[in-house]
This record gives structure tokens, sequence and C-alpha cells, in this order.
């Protein structure tokens, strides 16, 4: 991948992300290792590195993966813990945390791209919810994930949020209660990755499909992407109607019309571009 | 199976559907193969034989199968690509057969009777929809299934509707964003199929879970199926009311007296038949 | 397991439950073999159990198990046939049957602690429903799994409500329309249990899970299980709205304070006990 794009320090606190970009693909790396903890001040350059992501007009596919041996730690507990001596014993910070972490991990769902997480090593609490927020997961044979919050007096539950729409509720509910890790091959039954590789072919993989998807037409995955979620909170007689119409509309689109003139030419598409 | 009814080339054009009819079981083939792609005509057909199935006093279960190597492509591309010379566009065309396909795959939820499909080869797009809308769905170990609207600029947004509810949002991703084909046995990891069989077995097991269907009350089952689709679209606690509602409605009728009351006096039911 | 507690003979029918304590653990055991079959009796026995373990200060973790070879077959149903003799043919007894039914259930999903379900044999029908309504279950191997209502003339319909949120749609079908048992295997392999194990070892298992769970800070887990549920009827922007006050509220409780102090001191943590 080439032109690396790094934060600068005074943007934001000390590089903590490794920002690269190849064609069509941004790839976003958690650089904080060993815990990649998902401080304030990761969460907002997350946050910008997505937004920048979304309005970059030649991506089409985000990769979000971390250095070192650990995917993510999930919050950071210590920066948590200094703000108890604030006036307010800390709410007004354990606020403002709570609601960048929602944000953040909506900001995933809600962006135009797809976006695979890349998981390397163990992703906890968090950083579990991050893998378990994007679109697509593909898993190193040594990752993990555990939602350990009940082991500090901190139930994980906005990871339960995303998780308890991954995974089937017993499965979801044995990760919360007992915070014990699983491993990536049970992660795949239970639904939270998509596939598990070894460690040395992860890069490989996922780049094979941010490839695949970075070939695509970007207005059509945008358009479907969208649909996805949207139609998944609505009952089974209004998700059809909505859907319908998005068919309707992406058949209107010159990429359509392109793809599927191609398909019927046997010949490959042009797309547009948007 | 006897009694076979095909329909007149007349009412619809060219035979798209091969009816055939046993006691209790309706078998519903797509019959335009090698495709059995889902034009206007051939959605329109397979709406109005599920409406006569549905109107039929002795059907108690409805197979849904194909004939040839595939189980269905989905939509007619030409037919769609044709109307692009429409002076609207095609707009109006395309808000039709969205339209009618949603319509057709709502048919087959509210169906009074359970639908099986038989899955002999692949299930592309609609055609993939068409499996996942079925009550249950038995594939051929040579089946496979894919949405690959992304290849041609047309994501698969109402089959996600339909995909969506069987799979979890990964796995179902994975299938909208790189169009890639899964096999049968990955459908039946993922909840896409029930089963899957050597090919040779297919229609041997389709027709005994038809044949164990239609041995039970028509009445309890038009009840049970009815209830299945409504209370997944509830919260927990109306749910329960509304299904606490229909157990006693259920209880009142003469097929549950008689059910249990034979089960009580260890003889075989006779249901009213209705 | 000390303190052995049972239901007195007077204050409901002979001994339906067998309640034992130990410390933190409630194990609450159908003692109506063979069937231990859910009566208006023995219902009413395990809300009242249920009621009393969630106002026990000293209860963290609630067991449901089963005297027997069969973990529960359900409704009585020579209870509810008896009752067609009254004068409204039985309507009354069944509205108090299924909502008393319905009530359990909810109950379970309520209960402030965990209730995990230690499942020995077979569980039918409304027998099933309480194992899909538990949070956790541990099944035997020799357990296996039924919704045979279908095979009476009565659907059922209470008991899908938790196996649909338990079991994806065409698995759950398959129970609902075939009535045929799954083994434990499936049940693991579909959602329904968390784990299988040798029946020689299925108390030793539920032991290790429940006292796993009775470790942790009971406000904790009580704030975490109600959110679980809540969040899980929510589209996903409201789900995280309030989730990330939860985790507030949460960690402006004293056992988080205590929790992450332990952890960042690499100390036990104390838990207040409440």
């Amino acid at each position: 991948m080439a032109d690396i794009v790094e934060l600068s320090t005074d943007a934001r606190s000390p590089h903590p992300l490794d920002i690269q970009t190849a064609p069509g693909i941004t790839r976003i790396a958690l650089s904080n290792p060993p815990a990649n903890a998902l401080s304030i001040a990761v969460m907002e350059a997350l946050l910008a590195a997505l937004r920048d992501a979304g309005a970059d007009p030649d991506c089409r596919v985000v990769v979000l993966a971390a250095h070192g041996k650990t995917f993510s730690a999930g919050h950071d507990l210590k920066e948590l813990t200094a703000h108890r001596a604030d006036a307010d014993g800390g709410r007004a910070f354990f606020e403002k945390t709570m609601r960048l972490c929602a944000e953040l991990m909506q900001a995933i769902v809600r962006l135009p791209q797809p976006v695979i997480a890349e998981v390397n090593g163990i992703a906890t609490a968090a950083g579990c919810q991050l893998v378990a927020s994007c679109d697509l997961a593909i898993a190193s044979e040594e990752a993990q994930f555990q939602t350990p919050g009940v082991h500090i007096g901190l139930f994980c539950s906005t990871p339960m949020v995303a998780l308890s729409r991954n995974l089937s509720p017993k499965h979801a509910m044995e990760m919360l209660l007992t915070g014990e890790r699983i491993d990536a091959r049970s992660a795949r039954e239970f639904g939270l990755v998509n596939r598990v590789v070894p460690p040395e072919y992860l890069g490989t993989v996922v780049g094979r499909y941010a490839t695949t998807i970075a070939s695509k037409s970007k207005t059509t995955v945008r358009i479907g992407k969208k649909a996805f979620y949207e139609q998944a909170e609505m009952g089974l007689s209004d998700a059809y109607d909505y859907a319908a119409r998005v068919m309707v509309e992406n058949m209107m689109e010159t990429d359509a019309e392109e793809g599927i003139g191609a398909f019927l030419e046997k010949r490959k598409p042009k797309w547009s571009g948007r």
C-alpha cells in the first residue's frame, strides 16, 4: 500500500493512528500498542479518520487494523479513573467517553464505504465492539474476543449493543456474564467474524476482500450498505416497501445501466467512479 | 405425485410453471430453464399459483422447486434492460417489477400453508431470496447461493430483506458485498437452508418433510405459521400477550380437542380437515 | 450445596419444586418426575420461587434444573383437558394457564439475577420454552429438545416466542412445523444451548458457570442483564443512547470504582455485596 499518511502530532495526540491509502482502500491501524486503548484522543482521531475516508472520493473500502499483538483492549481505564477526582466524581467525563464511543461505533455503521476489521490479536470490551460494528471481520487464528467488564464491576453494556446484533442471545450472554475469552474459531461459529486465517495470511486475505469490494461500483455499494442497516430495523412489509424503492433508484443510476449492459454484452463494466 | 395440472398457455405465457398436486401437497416448479428467470410473467404466474394453493381446501403444504440445473437466476435482466427505451427510462417498469417481487416474497410468508424450497441448483439474487422467503429449505449438495447484484451495479437490496432475516449480519453482508457464491454446506451453517442432501435424494427428503407437515391439522399449522411471523415483529411482552391469546383460540378449536384427546387415549387423531 | 430448603407441602401442592441454596446460588429443580409437567401449581410455585430468589439479597445466580430423566414435558394436558367440562368449554382456564406461562417465562428474563438452565433430559413444548427463556443453558449429551404441539393439534405458539428469539427462523420453523426432536448437539449448533457435556459432568459444569457468575458484583450483573434485554428491542441509535447512559450509571457505582481500582492495582476486588 502506497501513500503513507500519518496524522500529524499536533492535530491529535502522538500518532494514535497509522493511516495508509492504496487505490480505493483506506487502511486505518490503531498504532498505540501494546493495548491500543480507546482513549478520548484515539476515539476522536478514529472518528476523524472515518469522516475523512467517508468524504474521500477515492476511498471505496476501509480496513480497520491494529499494530502489535492486541487489536484493542477497549477504553483507557487509567484515563477514566483519573477523572474520579473531578468535582462531579467523573460523571461528565464518563458521559463524554460513552457518547463518543457510541458515536464512533455508529460512524462505522453509517460510513458510506464498507469497513473490514482485520483482527490480529485479542479484542476486548470496546475493542470487541469495534469488530462487531464493522461490516465484515477477518481474524487471525491467534485472535481472541472478550467482553470482560464483569470482572471489573463495569458490565460491557455498550459493547453488548453491537455484540447482540451479531451473536445469538445465549452466546452473547455467555461472553457478557462470564467475561471469558472465546477463540477465533468460536467467534466464527457464533457469527462475530467471517473468516479465520493463519496470522501470516491475514493481510493477504483482508487485502483480497478489500480489492474485491473496491472493484465494484462505489454508488452501488453505498446504496446497498445504507439499505442493509435501514431495512434491518423495519418490519417485513415496511422493509420490502423501502427496499423496492431503493432498487428502483439503483436501477436509474448510470452504474446499474452500465453494469447490466456489460453483463448482457459479456464485457467488463466501466463504473462512473462516483 | 398425481394430477398433473399445468397452467394453460393462454392464461400466462408459455408454461412458466409446472404445477403438480398430490394428496395435501402442491408442488410448484419453475419450468423455464436454463435460468428460470423471474420475469414479470413468471412472477405473476407464481403469485397466482400461490393464491390458488392458499385457497385450495386440499392443500396443506407447498413445495417450491425448479426444472433444470438452476433453481432460479432472479430477475430477467433482458426484460428490465429493454424498458430503458421507455419514455421514463424504465422507471415505471422497474417499479412494477420490484413491487411485484416484494409482493411475491411476502405472499410466501403470508400463505396459510408452509412452503418448502427444494433447491436443486444455484439460486441467485431474487432466486436466492425465494429460498430465504420459504418457511423451510432443503438443498441438494450441488446447490449454491449468491447475491451477485454488486457485480452488475445493482445491489441485491430486496433479496437482502429476506437474507438478513435468515443469516447473521456478517454472513449476509459478505454475500451482498462480495457477490460471491456460497455452497450448500455453508448455507446450512449460516441458517439459509435446513438440510443438505445428495441430489438423488432431494425429492425424497423434501417429500418426507411435506408428507409429515401434510399429516398435521391444517387449522393448527395455519394458526402457528401466522403467529410465527406476527410475533417475530413484536417486543417480548407484546409477543407473549399475542401468543397466549393465539394458544387459547387454538385450544378452543376442535382439532386441539381431538389431538389432545387422542394423545391421552393413545390413539391416532382424526383432524377436521379444515 | 448446603442449606436444603424445601417448599412446605401446605404452601404449594406436594413438593413440585426442590429448592436448594449454596453461597450466592439458588438451585430450583422441578421435582415432579417423570414428566415434570408445568401444571398451574408447578408454574405458580416456580414463579413464587423465582420471586423469592429475586428478592433474596444472598442470591446472585439461579440454576433451573429437574429431577428424573425428563427436564420438563410442558403443560399438564390432563389438567387442561379436564377443564373442557367447564361451562365455558375451558376458555377461562386456558387463559389462566397461558397467561401464567407467559408471566413465568418473562419472570426469568426480568429476574435481576442470571438464570442457567441445567438440562438433564428431554425438554418439550413449554419445557423447551423454559430452556430458551433462560440466560444460559447447559445440556447433557442425553438432552433433547422438541416443540411437539403440532402432533396434538395445538401449535407451540408461546414456546415459539422464546424459540424464535434464540434460533434462526428456518431452524425454529423446522422444530415447530415437524414437531420432531433435535439432539443436544443440534441445539448447541442452532444457538438454543451454550454447551453440551457428558451427563456425569452436567452438575459440575453448571456449578462452575454459577460460581463464576456468583463471584462478580451483583449490582453490575443486575445492570447488565437488564440492559441486555432492554436494548435488544430498540433500534441501533436508541440502543446506543440507552446503553451509554447505563454505562455512565454503572461507572458511578462503588463496585465499578472498586473493580477498576483493583484491576489497576493488580489486586482482587471486594464487591459491595449489594
